[in-house]
């Protein structure tokens, strides 16, 4: 199965495109990040995000989408263009009948390394060991989305279907 | 000019489409909510927002949109799914390449009341009173979309040029 992960952001949005499936190495396929320009308004950036990932998603057409979850941070303002980016590449993934996955960045240290206390470059010295590379690709975003799409392929259908029970479960309230 | 405004949210996205000018009263067009489902997925729920918002920009044909920001509320994941939901607003007026602008809840208030720090109350009855309406319009998401449909035909240009002032000088840093 291929997948991308997305490491969503509006300055800079990581994407990796790993394939495998569960309890196999998975291989990389591709990696890099979209980028938008910080001076313009936020709609336009936005719209050119979504022309961005619709460019990864059109070259490497995968089958399933790993999107980390937005979390708390210092900067209230930077958690809200965050979750736009994020809302707009849940979106065109959705779009084109992707099913989605949100995973929290603990899941996703813990998915990679084993703890979900791991910092960064323990997360990125992983992903290299595991997708066979000779160094972390660059910027740190780019290594993020491929540590999602990686968790993607090992725990995306855990996720998805505790995800679906505790929709379910909301639903019923 | 008519012009929609947006109070972005995932459950209920409030929408008031309003007709005027600077100076003078402007007149309602229509006002509603798109709702989603509480039970389904976070992307299934973006694209239902999406796909809601997209009917009322077929059906009114506004010239601007105008969106409250999202600011900081007791509830952070909230504020998430908020943000995710203003996102996808936002890109689908730039889509359409309308001029997106955003306005602080307290400007909103500002332009419909007078003071930037009216409560829910008085911005619904000055709306009622501004667009000559026999009663406030529900749920509290839907009058809240016409205070800022208002603000936008009132302060969008201003808003616009400073907007396109701090952009350009954050371009410049």
């Amino acid at each position: 199965m291929r997948v991308i992960g997305i490491d969503p952001g509006l300055t800079r949005c990581g994407i990796g495109i790993v394939e495998g499936t569960v309890g196999r190495p998975p291989r990389l396929v591709a990696v890099g990040v979209v980028r938008t320009t910080v001076g313009d308004d936020l709609a336009s950036r936005l719209l050119a995000l979504e022309a961005g990932l619709t460019e990864w998603f059109d070259e490497y057409r995968p089958e399933a989408a790993g999107i980390e979850r937005v979390f708390a941070q210092h900067n209230l303002s930077s958690v809200m263009d965050t979750s736009q980016a994020s809302g707009v590449a849940a979106l065109t993934a959705a779009r084109r009948g992707l099913p989605v996955t949100f995973h929290t960045p603990s899941e996703v240290k813990a998915a990679v390394t084993g703890s979900g206390n791991a910092d960064k470059a323990q997360v990125a010295a992983m992903v290299v060991r595991i997708l066979k590379l000779t160094a972390a690709p660059k910027p740190a975003d780019a290594a993020d989305a491929l540590a999602i799409a990686v968790t993607q392929v090992w725990r995306g259908a855990v996720t998805n279907r505790y995800a679906a029970a505790v929709a379910a479960a909301k639903g019923k309230r």
